[in-house]
This record gives structure tokens, C-alpha cells and sequence, in this order.
């Protein structure tokens, strides 16, 4: 018996099987990490290929990382050396838009804006977003539970999920591409494969609940003085606006550091060292909606809970109010850590506060910068220590790390929120999960993955 | 060392374990199938407590049942010979509401009512409700993924848990008591056990996602002249009515007979052999709302999708409808048998159609009783085959189970949209569940109750 490679490239041939002269598209994800190249690459055109190839590496006992759009920001998706890469990139396609029930069943490899796109031109919204969304895959969403935007109405990528194609371990396909928004027949055996990272089973197929795209959106900027009066403004969104589709608060640092970074310009209102807080309501009836948002704007300025608001009037104003949101400006800040943080909403700012004096007792010129989708509980929190050069020393980040995540695990939070676990934050996981946790995970990863050929290193 | 029941008496004391003389309170549940008393009966006080029963039972390998308020119609909680039974009723209270977080912790025995009291009072609503909620309880609420009104808004009680507390078979305490509304640090474990009806774990304490308490609902009964009207009423107030919390369709046979038994009243509109249709929304603005349905059904009429409607101007007119719809009076039907199915809702009407036409082939005179939770893909069908006295033959119901579960298989549907399994569908399964499903499922029954000692027999 020759190795893995030789018999996937007998059994598959070559052109689903590459050795050799492997494209450094699959050598990492967007974090750039750890780059290595697989020992083979598999690109499936189908379910069976699939199998195929699972079936083979298990019975060599050959590691296997599943890949997606290479977007992730942990390193899940990033070869281990000696591992065979599986690309889903090949199985792309929307098989089918079910109008009635309101389902789309996806290839895996998939685009997330193809998807949104094949729903749009349907008259439905596939209401997860993220910013990735022009590379990464369905499949790599469902493998993440990806969040992204308006996670605070409408849930994670988790949430639309019916129903799952995966190939297990040993080649067995599990079929369960239901379309019932009600089914309990059994354990709903789908939920392990969201969010395992690849760990667990190759997702193929996904089946996405979709809901009529709304005629509009309603967007607006406001200053609260401080953080007791964004949970303020927040209750009062939260009950009067059941369409409430975004909650987005800015730190002063975050918020004057993009106004600077987009070339100085004004941010529309003025938000001092208080909290800027984007609101945004997705409905039917722009004007309903304009004048929700007005009364709800003003009873609050009445309230000295926001002293400042602009309300956009034109896809240019609303532009404008989520350019002051947008975090891609951070790319150029060297040495940047960041950090995807699940916190209980009432404590986020004060967890800021602690996170601040904490790395300031070690780097008294520390710089950091606070944002995120605190109507979802989650902070996206980056700090650098010098943001122009280039960091000489990686312990640095591996010191804030022990500093940041040990903080959220006094906080009762999450070292992540939404990006997974992957390698990278693996060794923080204890701060968020107990033992008797991580013990029913190995449990049941041994269960469904006994040689551990998916993903090793990952996760656990 | 003496028997499972004995050292459990030893250990905790008879405050805690009652031995012979059982009330029938602990033999069945809602269905009165096969009752059946425990050999004993353990209803701790404390998380702890449970996790010493469990730990006991597991070294004895003595079968558990748990139970709740013994509302469920799957016979999961009822016991089997020999079971010792695992009462949650003393686990009872809400530990906390966090306003901020808008989440409520509750010990598993409380009752849904309760909670949901508890919610009201800080303000916010438990958005999952069942018509059991007096009796039924929290833990068997997420032990079963219970449905009820209101998921075509809300989701299942699967979709209100963020965390739990769950004791496994060995007595290990699993503590997940996650508040946040994005976690992806790890596999999302306490999804397992939440629909597992207490064959996975034995769930002692729940955060559940609230929401605010809405100001007013708005209803409305509809008649639509044919299914096809219903799916385009259906799909003009998911477009235009973000906050449809209520979409239910009633077929002429179940909306006459609801009529009659209901002292003969005259229902609000006639549906003739149409389709009835129940809508309610929930909202802020009851005035808005009022006039959207208006709106809405002023269209549908012209466009002959509804052909008589009764909008709801008072608390009256609301029960008015709401009695229209409610099953109560199908209890005193000798004789039936309730299916509680998941369909696609595109062919629900042909699958009510193929389904009489399969049950009148073998019994000319059966009557048959359709509505359900369309917006949800859930339909409930009832048949008897002699309204009036109570079947003398047993095996009418096995094969009227055969026939309706096999259309189910064929309609791509489930045999359970939200009661799960337990013994009464557990022969069935199969028809909604593949070989490579029902093999995960027993796989990680194997990793998490390696001695089978929870609840065995029942939906595996």
C-alpha cells in the first residue's frame, strides 16, 4: 500500500489532485499565519469525490484541513505540515431557491455574495453579512458560524441553517438537507458540525432559511455622553423598533482615529469622549421608519442620553455613517492585536477600562482602540504598542494575549465571538470554557472522528 | 453493595428519594400511555443533588428517566419498568434577570408560566409559549425543543437558550451558563442536549434570550378561497409585516367542527370550503399595525386571495378568533389520532389531500381534522375512524400511523415538528431520519451515556 497521496491521486487522478506546485492561495488565511504548504491538494467536484477522499485519508490515518475562502482570521483553515488540503472551492452552485418555504439549498464552496445575490434576485435577503463576504464560502460560514452584521436580528450563520450535507471522517455521507423550520425527529444532529472548524465533518451542501428582503433601510449617527446612557439608548431602540438591525458602538479613540485615517475628515457629529452608536432599522416604510427613529432621537436628547445625532437622509449620509464604522482603516496600524471578544453587554465598558489600565501597567504607551456589535454582547477590542513600525518581538502579542484573554475570563466572557478558535486562540480556550466543557468535546470528537485525521491541532 | 435504589435512599435521605407508593403524577404524561410507577423517585434540591442520583445510577447501571411536568405527548418522561424517576420540581425559581444582557436564568422546574410571569414583571417577554405553560417546565422545554406559537418570530425554545447547566450520566456537572449572544469559543456543546428529551444529560438550570414585552398584538381571520391564496397571503404579510408573530391556517373540516363543538356558534366569517386563516402581529404601534392589516387585506381582496376577513377592534373579537383556532375542543373525539408533522409548506395542502385519500382507501368514514402552524412548516392532522365511541381495536391507530408516517417519508417531511419522539414515534423514526443520521445519533448517545443509563428506549 503506497501513502495517501498516491491513492488519492489513483483513485481521483489528477485533475482533482495536485502534489506539488501547490498555489499559496492554500497555504494560509487572511491572518497571513504560520504559511505551509499541503502535502496534496483535493478540489472535489463532488459530494462522492468528497468521500472519496476522506475515506482514503482515514484509512491511512492521513491529517485532512478542509478550506474554504481562506478568510478566516484564526488559522483553522491553514495546512498543518504533512497535511492534505481539501478544497470545497469546486463545489459551487445554488441548486435551488424554494419560494413557498423560504429556503435556498447551496453548494458548499460557494460564495457568500453569490448566495446573497441568488437570494436578492428571488425577492428574499440571506440577512447574514460579513465583510468578507465576496471571498468567503457558505461552507466556511456554516464550518465557523460566522456572525458579521445584523447578527442582533436575525442571529449567526447558525441561525439560517436547516439543514447540512457533511462527509464524516470515514467517508460516510450524512444527509439532512431539511427544510423545515420545525423538525424534531431526533437530535439535531446538524448543530455539532456548525461552528467545529472542520473538526468534525466536511460540510458539502447547506440549506439556508431566507426572508423577504426589505424595501428599506433607516440609518443614524448618535453621541452618548457615556456608556450607561448607550445601554439606555439601546433599551429604548431594542422595544420601540423590532426591526432594529444594527447597534454598533465606537470608542472615542476608534472613532477619532478613523475620522483622522480617512484623510481628516469631520466625522458627521461630534461625539467628544463619549460613545458614538450607529443604529440602523431595516423595514418597509422608510418614512415610518424616519420617524421612529426622530421621536426615539429626540425624547433621548431630552433625556441627556444623546447630546449629538445625525440621521441619514441619502444613500450619501448613510455612506458616510457607516465609512465612520467601517474598521478597514486599521489595516495600516502596525503591530495591531486584535482581539474578538463576547462580553455581557452591561460590563463591556468597563471591561474596556480594565483591559486599558492592565496593558498600560506594562506598555505605558500602549494605544488601543474599542468598537463592535454590542447589541450581539461582542467587543472588537485592538491594541499595538507602537502603531508605525513594525513589531520586532512577537512575545509582545503573546503577552497582551495572556493580559486581554485573562481579563475576559474574570468578565465571565468569550475569547471569541465570532471568528472561532482555529490554532490561534487555542491556548486560551480554558479561559472561556471548564474542563467538564472542553471534556464533552473531546468525547465527542473522539465519537465521530476516532483517528483524528480532520483538522488536527485545531480547536482541542 | 445493595441496589441502585437502595444506596440512593443511603445517600441522599427519604426527604430527597420516596420509595413505593409513587403518586400517578410520576407514572405518565399527557398521553396516559402505558403508565407505569418508578421503583423510585428522586426530586433533589439542589444541581448537586442530581449530579449524585446520576453518579449513583451510573455505577449501579440503573436506568433514569427525568421529568418535568409531564405535559409532553411522546411518552419521553414516562417511565419504563424498572426506571428510577428523576423529578426536576424542586429545581424551582428565576435566579436572575439581567436587564442589559436581556437574559433570565431559571432552575429547569420552573414552570414556562412562571417564567414567562417573571419576564413581564422586568419588562420583557419570554417570546416561546405553549398552551401547557401552567404545567409544563422549563427544563422539559429545552429537554424537548418545545415549539409552540409564535416560532414563525421566535424560533423554537432552542432558539431562546444561551446557555445551560447540564448533569451528565456519570454525575459530571457541565456548567455553560453562557449569557452572551455570540460564543464560537469551541463546539457549541449545550445545542446536544436540547431536544435530546433527557437521553443526553439532565438539564438543571437555563439562560433564555428575552425580549422586549411588546404593546399591542393585532388579529385577524381571513378567508382565503384555496391553499394556493393561503401560500400568497402567506408570503404579502412576511413582505410587508417584519412583526407577523402568528400565521394559522385551518382547514373547513377542523374550522366547522370547531363551530359546532363550540355550542354551535356562528364563526366570525365563513370560509365555505376555503381555507381559514388566524394572523396576529405584535408591535409597538397598534394604530400602525391596524392599518397595515387593513392595508393587506384590502389588496388581498381585489386580488380575490381573500374573500371575507374580521380584523380584531377589541380584547372580545381577539378571543373571538384565537377560539377559533384553539384545539381545546378536540379532546372529546373518541378515537383520534393526533399527528404532529413537518411538511414543506408548498405542499402541505396536497399532502392533507393525498393523506385522506390514502386513510379513506382502507376506512371509508374516517374523519379527519387539518391546521397548523404553516408560517412554520407545521401541520397538525388528526383522523378517527368513529368520532363517537371510543376505538375498541388498538391496531387502527399502528396502522393509521403506518399510512400518515409513510406520506410524511414520501412528502420529504418529519414525523415530529416539535413533540420529538419518545416511545410513541420512536418505531417511525426511520422515515424522517437516514441510516448515516440515526448512526451519529447513536454515536453520541455512545460518548455521552457510554452505559445507556438515561432514559433508554426512548427515541434511539
Amino acid at each position: 500500500m503506497g501513502t495517501a497521496t498516491d491513492e488519492l491521486l489513483e483513485v481521483l487522478g489528477d485533475d482533482i489532485v495536485t502534489v506539488g506546485g501547490i498555489s499559496s492561495r492554500y497555504h494560509t488565511d487572511w491572518t497571513g499565519v504560520a504559511p505551509c504548504s499541503p502535502v496534496a491538494l483535493v478540489r472535489p467536484r463532488t459530494t462522492e469525490q468528497v468521500a472519496t477522499a476522506l475515506s482514503i485519508c482515514n484509512v491511512h490515518r492521513h491529517p485532512v484541513v478542509a478550506q474554504g475562502g481562506m478568510t478566516g482570521l484564526t488559522g483553522a483553515a491553514v495546512p498543518q505540515p504533512g497535511d492534505v488540503a481539501l478544497s470545497l472551492e469546486r463545489l459551487v452552485g445554488v441548486e435551488e431557491i424554494d419560494p413557498a418555504a423560504a429556503t435556498m439549498t447551496v453548494l458548499a464552496g460557494t460564495t457568500l455574495e453569490a448566495a446573497q445575490q441568488a437570494a436578492l434576485d428571488a425577492g428574499f435577503e440571506l440577512t447574514y453579512d460579513l465583510g468578507a463576504r465576496g471571498s468567503c464560502t457558505v461552507g466556511g460560514n456554516v464550518a465557523t458560524n460566522a456572525g458579521g452584521n445584523r447578527v442582533i436580528q436575525y442571529g449567526m450563520a447558525r441561525d439560517h441553517v436547516l439543514g447540512l450535507e457533511v462527509v464524516l471522517a470515514d467517508g460516510t455521507v450524512v444527509t439532512s438537507l431539511n427544510k423545515l423550520l420545525k423538525n424534531n425527529a431526533g437530535y439535531d444532529v446538524k448543530q455539532l458540525f456548525i461552528g467545529s472548524e472542520g473538526t468534525l465533518g466536511v460540510v458539502t451542501r447547506v440549506v439556508l432559511r431566507l426572508r423577504p428582503a426589505p424595501a428599506s433601510r433607516t440609518t443614524a449617527l448618535l453621541a452618548c455622553p457615556d456608556y450607561a446612557a448607550v445601554l439606555v439608548v439601546l433599551d429604548r431602540f431594542r422595544r420601540a423598533a423590532p426591526n432594529l438591525t444594527a447597534f454598533e458602538v465606537m470608542w472615542p479613540s476608534y472613532y477619532w482615529m478613523l475620522a483622522e485615517r480617512r484623510g481628516g475628515v469631520t466625522p458627521p457629529i461630534d461625539i467628544g469622549d463619549g460613545r458614538g452608536v450607529l443604529v440602523e432599522l431595516s423595514g418597509n416604510d422608510a418614512t415610518a421608519d424616519e420617524r421612529l427613529v426622530e421621536g426615539l432621537v429626540t425624547s433621548a436628547i431630552d433625556e441627556a442620553v444623546v447630546t449629538d445625532a445625525f440621521i441619514a437622509r441619502s444613500q450619501a449620509d448613510t455612506d458616510a455613517i457607516w465609512g465612520m464604522r467601517e474598521a478597514g482603516p486599521m489595516d495600516g496600524i502596525a503591530g495591531m492585536c486584535h482581539f474578538d471578544i463576547g462580553l455581557p453587554t452591561g460590563s463591556i465598558d468597563e471591561f474596556v477600562a480594565e483591559a486599558r489600565r492592565r496593558l498600560r501597567e506594562v506598555w505605558p504607551d500602549v494605544v488601543s482602540f474599542a468598537f463592535g456589535h454590542i447589541g450581539d454582547s461582542n467587543l472588537h477590542f485592538n491594541a499595538t504598542i507602537d502603531p508605525v513600525n513594525e513589531p520586532s518581538d512577537p512575545s509582545i502579542a503573546h503577552r497582551m494575549e495572556e493580559i486581554v484573554y485573562g481579563t475576559v475570563a474574570e468578565w465571565g466572557g468569550s475569547i471569541s465571538a465570532e471568528h472561532g478558535i482555529g490554532t490561534i486562540k487555542k491556548p486560551y480556550l480554558h479561559h472561556s470554557r471548564s474542563e467538564a466543557e472542553l471534556d464533552v468535546m473531546r468525547r465527542i470528537k473522539a465519537a465521530l472522528d476516532p483517528h483524528h485525521i480532520l483538522n488536527p491541532g485545531k480547536v482541542l
